[in-house]
């Protein structure tokens, strides 16, 4: 079990249980702990505002006149900054100006000089590529992240403004989106967030949750699997304040729908679960925009989904209407958010004050998932694994964890892809969180593996002390890489429990056998990728590389022997035969490249010292990127080839992956 | 353009202009061809079976104790299995015997004896894990793959009956499934190559094209987003001949499907433009599914979504119905489809004889197609580029290849994921393949990048001729990554056109350029990842890695330089440098690993020699792997971190991806 912190983790684990295997028990007491900076909070938004006088303005309407221009000055601030950058997609920000214009304007409930109030309106862009509409709308209303210099530096190196939303740069911005269909997923995953906590923490007189989670998508987004998996699961879950905006325009990059997308969008939706309201003129039909809105949020037992007929880049604005003539009026109108949105917040500031008097226990709870800062000493309850502790394949060391954990982070939720009873993520103290039941927290997220990371990526990036794991067989990653290498870019530190990692599995064959993911994941960027090989190397964070048993003295053994995992063991075995015939053996554990790599030039040298040459790595998958641990004179034992279906000791057999393959390979070194 | 052959392949392209790059240009002729057995004919499925009389008794219907008889050996066919191997699924097999049964027995016209007769009718059991229904039905069909031998070694090694279907394991079975959602969408490819061929084809007196595609799927591929792009598509398409049996029955491996799959899949499936019909009793309504089967085919512009309300394991059928008391009457039965089968194929044959008399040319074409012999000399149609060529970005020198093979490739045919403008995918002298023109040979994908591979998986499977490429992003493979992988482990032979291979991109950001993708190729196995830098690279297939330029003697350079795509032109420009400080300098083009390690050691001594350790490699992508090619004292240049948005020219700035940078390097090590 990984630490939670912001560093999305995979965790690839062994369905085989490990009854031999007791090289690395026998030195437990050895094993380094992990520096004192992966143990860190993750208390990546904290806000501190002073309290103010509720103000509630929102619900005002605006003159049409004053709404058009203001419409058209997002039209133009879209349309300045695209033709400067000479770069970038003017036509979606044209066509949504209406719904951007009185989602921000006349909607949505948001703090600008503080974009992570707990209580936010959560806004995605499903359609990222135009995110100037979004830059324009968090310019009006008076986000810092967003001043008009980083609108003129639209797209350009180390602005706040870059090519498509992403959170990590730009504060406003709720997650990050571009690759299409996954935006609309983590709204789903928002939604959830706000759903569940509701559930757990809201009272009768003190409803402190209370938010609703707005989506932009376009064409391409529903085109996507991924979009059609998530909206799948927010029907299921009567995800009531979901409210998301089809922007049906009927184009694609490659021209009229009609060349490839001519599916009843209206029926699909229909069939997950939605409730649908098509806005048939979304140019300039504002109040049909209105009262969609409305309607949506009356219907509390489904998502909506609102399909608004556009024209792409509708309105092109002549200069008459443009900001720099108009801009002076539309800034004075939007200047407004700023203090309600600071009333807002102390309202509920106010609220929260009241509600911690009263609810002491759930406030702290409630304190830690919010603010990120987990419960003092939670790591204790980790399991410990000593000599006399059964061996145990480590998923089912993983599930251990994941209970241990669950008891005393309060923001620890999660599932697997229709197979939580082979990836062992059940958390037994609790039910599934359903429709009527969304206080629980075990997650099912049926056979969705993409939409599955999507949306945890929308948990994570709905509360800091929201820690959202996720399981399927690791083979299956390939379903959703693009979800977790979003985790990964967008720091959204969701943790991947990747059980069934090698031919291991056995019977089920090559199509189920993982080869390659080992090494893709060791090569994608901000991915802890972690292969424990017992109870101690799954519960804990380690050096990455260590030493688990040596007869050698001065640092220079005859051989080095490095396993991972389920081969750890292998790799142990054949140090002993090793041994026997008089040979000074290290055996290392490598659980983790990127830890490893962490540590300092002394201790990796007294892990795998220069002067000795003679290495052999053992792993049951590809050997692609080993000689950078074993050097290019030492040996890799592994899989180039896909698997094949067998019981698993005969394809290990088969394959080489054998403790006389370890043995035959060092002596040839020696 | 890589060669048409068994193996897929991911073509790395740029975006980037390579306006001065002169490095390569100057030595044109010095580049290694490939060796001759790349360019092998792929004649991987080659049929001769004698001509017989024609007999036609498919339309006989059995009496309903024969097929109870019949369906319950299925049943104890698939349950002795799973017992004896201890391991595998025999709940779909039982449910789903009924169907099975009606089929193969009923309905599909096919020769056991030849599996790859052309005109037969093609089946897909995407549920893989029920593989023992299929196994069950060729063996009792006389397929010679699935012997009873080969049932009692079920999901052992060496068997032709693994745990999931293979097609390159198993003839008979037609394409790879298990990982949930692939087997629909190749059904998908099947039925449009189908549709396509019979358009191109067919005449008014001989229509030697006619089959229909039919697919078994279960709960589990309905949650799988892949198949709702494959099928969104197939509405849009309108493949009439493709009709898929939705197993429903109520279960996934985390138990009732209300847990996580309460929609309506018959109104999603109306919504993608299907026409559903709905058995109620799958379980011995046998009527039932033969009326719809036949009105399935009655609907010709709609493909057909019959669910089957079955229950699992339906019919655990006790001793007294068990194949061994009935397995004489029913495989007395079952033996008139070795003759009716042979009939059928001699029938067709001639057929096909007549049609060649009268339609020599497309006799000759389609001949090509379904024997995957090549015409003569169809390399040579590839363009050579000689020191004139204008330089160009290598996503448009892939244009021009394209559209030349596909002059004198009469099987090649594809497209984009809505991107074709920006991959150069259209082939200019055809048309769109639509519902009313699917005799043309550009596909729209749409933003469906899944559902592109696995149908090109099912296009490539269908005819040996047929050479499906497909194109995105190459960042958006991790999209398609799970296809890809079947691509590669069923020898689907299809060509990835991935365009903007890097930051080069620019402007869209980090979740627009890839990083760890082309390490994550050259990982997998059966997978030929090309990264060509220029025209000729394009172009052709060549050894993998060669020298480019070299003012060394003796095989003893100070350094080598190594570069692939775009950066081969900073490599040369770094050896330009080098070389004027009086260095002698030798630059490498690494366009693909897998063909390096392909060749022999001498030729590899000739462009890497083991002496000179002083090496430096810079490609813009993570350096994951680099240490196989520059050795422990050498030094990889790359990005092991996300990119950004700006201009290209400035993040390879940024990120040191320079030809100062190589300088630096190489005198580090010099």
């Amino acid at each position: 079990m990984a630490l939670p912190n912001l560093q999305t983790t995979v965790l690839s684990l062994s369905a085989l249980s490990l009854p031999s295997f007791s090289g690395l028990k026998s030195t437990p007491s050895s094993i380094p702990r992990a520096t004192a900076s992966r143990h860190r909070l993750p208390t990546r938004r904290h806000q501190q505002l002073p309290i103010r006088a509720a103000v509630e303005t929102l619900d005002a309407t605006t003159e049409t006149s004053l709404v058009e221009k203001s419409i058209n000055s997002i039209r133009f601030l879209a349309i300045d900054a695209v033709e400067k950058a000479n770069s970038g997609h003017p036509g979606l920000p044209m066509g949504c100006a209406p719904m951007g214009h009185i989602l921000y304007d006349e909607v949505m409930r948001y703090n600008p000089k503080n974009p992570y109030w707990f209580n936010r309106d959560r806004f995605v862009l499903s359609a990222g590529h135009g995110c100037m509409l979004q830059y324009a709308l968090l310019h009006l209303a008076g986000y810092d992240s967003v001043k008009e210099e980083d609108l003129k530096s639209f797209r350009q190196w180390g602005s706040k403004t870059p090519g498509h939303p992403e959170n990590f740069e730009t504060p406003g911005v709720e997650v990050t989106t571009g690759p299409l269909g996954q935006g609309v997923a983590n709204a789903v995953g928002l939604a959830l967030a706000e759903k569940h906590l509701a559930a757990r923490f809201n009272k009768p007189d003190n409803e402190i949750i209370d938010h609703y989670t707005y989506v932009i998508l376009g064409d391409g987004c529903q085109m996507e699997g991924i979009a059609n998996e998530a909206c799948s699961l927010a029907g299921h879950w009567g995800l009531g304040k979901l409210i998301a905006f089809y922007d049906d325009n009927h184009i694609s990059i490659d021209g009229d729908t009609e060349i490839a997308f001519t599916e009843s969008v209206d029926k699909r939706f229909e069939g997950l679960g939605w409730h649908i309201i098509w806005v048939k003129n979304g140019n300039t039909g504002y109040d049909d925009i209105r009262a969609a809105i409305k309607e949506a949020k009356a219907v509390k037992d489904k998502p909506t989904l609102i399909k608004v007929t556009t024209t792409i880049g509708y309105g092109s604005p002549n200069k008459a209407n443009s900001y720099s003539v108009h801009g002076k009026d539309v800034k004075k109108h939007w200047s407004r958010h700023v203090p309600e949105g600071a009333s807002l917040e102390a309202e509920w500031n106010a609220k929260f004050t009241e509600y911690e008097k009263k609810y002491k226990e759930e406030a702290a709870e409630f304190k830690s998932i919010i603010s990120g800062e987990l419960p003092a000493g939670w790591e204790k309850a980790l399991p410990a694994y000593t000599l006399e502790s059964p061996a145990d394949a480590t998923r089912n060391l993983s599930q251990q964890c994941l209970n241990a954990l669950a008891k005393v982070l309060p923001g620890l939720l999660g599932g697997s892809a229709d197979l939580a009873s082979s990836n062992m993520t059940l958390l037994k103290m609790f039910g599934d969180f359903q429709k009527d039941t969304p206080e629980e927290r075990n997650v099912r997220f049926g056979v969705r593996e993409h939409g599955m990371g999507a949306i945890c990526n929308g948990i994570a990036l709905h509360s800091p002390g929201l820690i959202p794991y996720c399981a399927t067989f690791f083979v299956f990653t390939d379903y959703m890489r693009a979800a977790i290498r979003i985790s990964a870019l967008c720091e959204a530190g969701v943790i991947y429990v990747m059980t069934h990692d090698s031919i291991g599995l056995g019977e089920d064959g090559p199509t189920h056998q993982p080869i390659e993911h080992l090494a893709s994941f060791r090569a994608m960027p901000n991915i802890l990728m972690l292969r424990p090989a017992d109870g101690n190397e799954t519960a804990g964070a380690y050096k990455g590389g260590y030493v688990i048993s040596d007869n050698s003295s001065g640092n220079k053994p005859d051989v080095i022997l490095i396993g991972t995992g389920s081969e750890l063991e292998i790799a142990a075995k054949a140090g002993e035969e090793l041994r026997k015939e008089g040979k000074a053996v290290r055996v290392v554990s490598f659980v983790s490249w990127e830890l490893f790599d962490e540590q300092s030039d002394a201790y990796k040298e007294s892990v795998l010292p220069a002067a000795v040459s003679a290495r052999v790595s053992i792993e049951a998958g590809s050997t692609f990127g080993w000689e950078k641990i074993v050097g290019s004179k030492g040996k890799a034992i592994g899989i180039d080839r896909f698997g094949a279906s067998a019981p698993a000791g005969r394809i290990y057999k088969e394959f080489g992956i054998t403790a006389e393959a370890v043995v035959a390979a060092a002596k040839e070194l020696l």
